[in-house]
């Protein structure tokens, strides 16, 4: 059964159980797509509004590009919870023989790359969503300006609940080229988009 | 059809289409409402773990506490998109008459009152989660901290996405006692609850 196939509240309630996977990282991705809706909504209010015909080529874009990212964040829901269970499933491989504790190792290592790739990938096509988002501020019917503001809301939690899914596992990661490579490119989207966000979110506060 | 009883991919792609509702404003009670439900499952993978029993007790309160807030974010989803329909349920009454106009005034002065309230109660309700989560820091399994700071992040993303729901209401409501009224218990809540929010999330960071 796949995740986003739920009912959403059947989506929230199995999130609240002790069931080991969804969690935070497949929550992280459901705000993305949340967020991602919220920009295609307001350009979907634009268009075809001979008052806002002036808009209508920018917000065309706008809905071919967040159409995609909206997919992406919908698989992402379900690759988190993948890539999480896939970490599960290497704790259950035997142990007895050097062979064998050798085996698990590396495919824990194996496995603990995935569940960063994953998240780390979430924070990416947030911070593609945002540059859409800033494309479509003041570009767009303003009576949906406040849906714009809490897309980035939702953008900006999707990146830092990604963030911390990607930090918990290079915790345990003991490639250091990797970790010190994935720790440098989520450090810096976040330094490059999270004021972003909040530029964003601030400038729809500033205007209600 | 409820909102919730969608699955969790319509009901991502309903809120993209141009349909009026839902919007921002259910948007952000389902981030609540998934916030909420990450406090709850960092609870039940605690309790009943001896290595846990010593957080025994509180993480029962807790599960209680979420229970009925997760609930009532849920029931905030429908209820959200509700009083924005009815709004819009207004514009189409009669105004020829000078008294069709005055009902009809009257009408939508009283559907903005209930629109601001509602996104108004969603930000109370993610300050009451708040509260619990940090209940839950620090005394609760600490492999599962990440989602906490997740959690944190999407319950801020529900009380200012909220807030921006209730200020766009409040911009056309006429009554200005109620306008000074929610316009200071939402000041309030915010400054009151962000920076714990904020807290919250950077303790998991530094801890990760």
């Amino acid at each position: 059964m796949k995740l986003t196939e739920l009912k959403t509240k059947e989506f929230v309630s199995t999130l609240a159980s002790d069931a080991p996977a969804p969690g935070g990282g497949s929550a992280s991705a459901l705000f993305g797509a949340l967020g991602t809706a919220l920009v295609s909504m307001v350009a979907n209010l634009t268009t075809g509004k001979e008052k806002y015909a002036a808009y209508e080529d920018r917000m065309k874009e706008v809905l071919k590009e967040t159409e995609g990212l909206m997919e992406s964040f919908n698989n992402l829901i379900e690759k988190d919870t993948e890539v999480y269970n896939a970490v599960g499933d290497v704790l259950t491989m035997p142990k007895t023989t050097d062979e064998e504790k050798a085996k698990r190792k590396e495919a824990m290592q194996q496995a603990l790359k995935e569940a960063t790739i994953v998240p780390y990938t979430m924070m990416e096509e947030a911070a593609k969503v945002l540059v859409v988002l800033q494309k479509a501020m003041g570009h767009s019917n303003p009576n949906a300006v406040s849906d714009l503001g809490v897309g980035a809301l939702g953008l900006k939690a999707a990146m830092q609940g990604a963030w911390l899914n990607v930090k918990i596992n290079l915790g345990s990661i003991k490639d250091e080229a990797f970790v010190s490579e994935y720790r440098a490119k989520g450090e810096k989207l976040l330094a490059d988009n999270l004021a972003l966000a909040d530029s964003l979110y601030q400038e729809v506060e500033k205007q209600l």
